[in-house]
């Protein structure tokens, strides 16, 4: 079918690619890969995981859990502070699959052990340096509570010590990353080493997309989370986790309008689509994508010389040099590989495969088609 | 029902009351107000302008002329240059309604005038100093070519000249703000005089939510097309065009965790519900929205010593005072005035009354039921 509108396109082959290469470091690594699903929030793309071999994921919200539990998925941690509003949703989530909840203070755990009716595997969040959400490593005192809190409880287990180093996301140098890991990885075996003897089979997991793709050596953790990698993007290329050729998703936007005397085009493509996440250029200028050439299932490399510069709601704005102005018209569809492809993926509702296959987002999917 | 996930909230009183306030102004200026429904995008909200008197609407793509289109609006003007790969949408909608677009170059107004089936009302789009897209207001050669193939054509009809003064979303001055608007009436009276003889009906049109908001004098047009004015937001707060209790949209999030060490509070709600845009504060520091009490069937001002400085996907992060701090409970309902309403709207999918009615958003109506 004719793309008219802006699309976000999928090049299958460059996602399988990327599927396969981090399935691949794990099991040279001997951890399990438990992949978010939060990037992509597709039925369709998650089966190309489960055709790959994987059968345990990450979600982040239960709306999500939900989804790909009617999609057939039997075990699903949501990596996110377990929200105790939607027990209701949680107990019905835990009676049919096996959940893995995430908590932070005792409160929630108290909730937890009140309120659930099902088992249900916890894993405790530690913070080892992103200063997001999470118990400090060293504070013992709060974790030994929880503990005491859970092992009271009929419904829960303790599964383990999980981390997100989203501060790897900052960085752009190896060396960076892998000292935020290491010391990471340092602080879990600590936690480990304390509690090994009462709970001998607590398992550590991590998961961050740049240090899952730039660091060879993962051993040292039970599993890993990463998301992003289905997919990557511009951010991800340029903290180092991957090539411009990795990145699997790439926008199609009409051009609607051209200013020669600036030589500026106008896009059909703006905020709604690409998401307002920016990246700094190296010589100061903000870019919201980069721009590439159109060619049969795939693209080229980002061209040099232009550049999406600016989004209002509906609007996108490309600063092109005069050679590349010229070559653009009215009515042609402009490629654009997106900064951050889980904020697109999420605004654009739904894919396209430059094959031509549709392919679902959850954020298209009506509420009334989650219930069970 | 109670809210349990992130929900994004409207006082409809206060949206009433925002619609009433720019109804009267519309005609103690008689001025023609052609709401943008690109806020709100809901065909609720849409009845409380018919309720009001409102029949010709403002819209921003294809897409939403179709949806409004077929909740029976009969007069909409898509105001964004015209998307001639959708050529066949637009001339389903013109054999509908009375369609209007928009164009701001030659090439797309050969295309319409040859694809036309139906008749069509033009307006040609005028940069008076945003930048954006339009043609230079004094750039009268490019016009009077357009204006000849507009005649030439069957189908089109040249309606007038449009402006989006854009750039008054970067002033918090009223005297810069009537600077602006001046500049472009002065510029639209000078289109008008070199062309009334030729089309003694051109309509002047214009419509920034600051200008019609914070401007008393809009005589001298013949249209306004407003449209963040229902619900207002922080954005608008700053730049002088409404007070805090004019916004009348609020975002309730659902606390999941608490860092007491650091005064630091996590809600259920990130950037997929919020949206990426900030606002820079006077120390410098970025606020993603202000905390409110929520109360009743509305909410108070925004609250001192507490806000929302951080936003990851799913996550969002409130540093409150040590007093403030204390009085959350994880479990409890945070209630945030968005910084940008059109995006948190469109990102949210819906709404729901204070009063407990669901609201549909565009963005979460499906493809196929936009078809006729």
């Amino acid at each position: 079918m004719k793309i008219t509108v802006p699309t976000l396109l999928i090049d299958k082959a460059k996602a399988l690619n990327n599927i396969h290469n981090m399935l691949e470091k794990a099991k040279r690594n001997n951890v399990r890969l438990r992949p978010h699903f939060k990037t992509h929030q597709s039925a369709q793309v998650g089966e190309w995981f489960r055709a790959a071999g994987v059968e345990a994921i990450t979600v982040s919200s239960v709306r999500m859990a939900k989804y790909f539990a009617k999609h057939g998925w039997k075990e699903i941690l949501i990596a996110f502070p377990a929200n105790v509003l939607e027990i209701e949703s949680i107990n019905e989530l835990a009676s049919r699959i096996k959940l893995h909840l995430v908590a932070v203070n005792i409160e929630t755990v108290e909730v937890l052990a009140k309120e659930l009716k099902h088992p249900v595997k916890l894993w405790l969040k530690i913070d080892t340096g992103y200063r997001r959400t999470g118990i400090m490593a060293h504070d013992h005192a709060d974790i030994d509570r929880i503990l005491t809190k859970i092992e009271a409880s009929a419904n829960l287990s303790f599964e383990g010590f999980l981390v997100h180093d989203g501060h790897t996301y900052k960085q752009t140098e190896l060396d960076a990353v892998q000292t935020i890991h290491n010391t990471t990885v340092y602080l879990l075996h600590l936690l480990r080493d304390r509690y090994k003897k009462k709970f001998p089979n607590l398992q550590l997991s991590l998961g961050d997309t740049p240090s899952c793709s730039m660091l060879e050596n993962l051993k040292g953790v039970d599993e890993i989370r990463p998301g992003n990698f289905v997919f990557y993007d511009l951010t991800q290329q340029r903290i180092g986790s991957c090539s411009f050729e990795d990145i699997a998703v790439c926008m199609a936007c009409p051009i609607v309008a051209k200013h020669p005397e600036r030589h500026e085009i106008i896009l059909y493509g703006g905020s709604v689509h690409f998401s307002k996440d920016v990246l700094l250029q190296e010589d100061a200028t903000s870019s919201y994508g980069r721009i590439v050439n159109l060619k049969g299932t795939s693209w080229s490399e980002p061209l040099e010389g232009i550049d999406l510069v600016s989004l209002s709601q509906e609007h996108g704005i490309v600063r092109a040099s005069p050679e590349l102005f010229s070559k653009y018209q009215i009515g042609d569809l402009m490629g654009i590989l997106p900064v951050h492809s889980c904020l697109t993926a999420d605004l654009m509702r739904g894919f396209r495969t430059t094959e031509g296959e549709a392919i679902e987002h959850l954020s298209g999917i009506p509420e009334q088609e989650l219930t069970f």
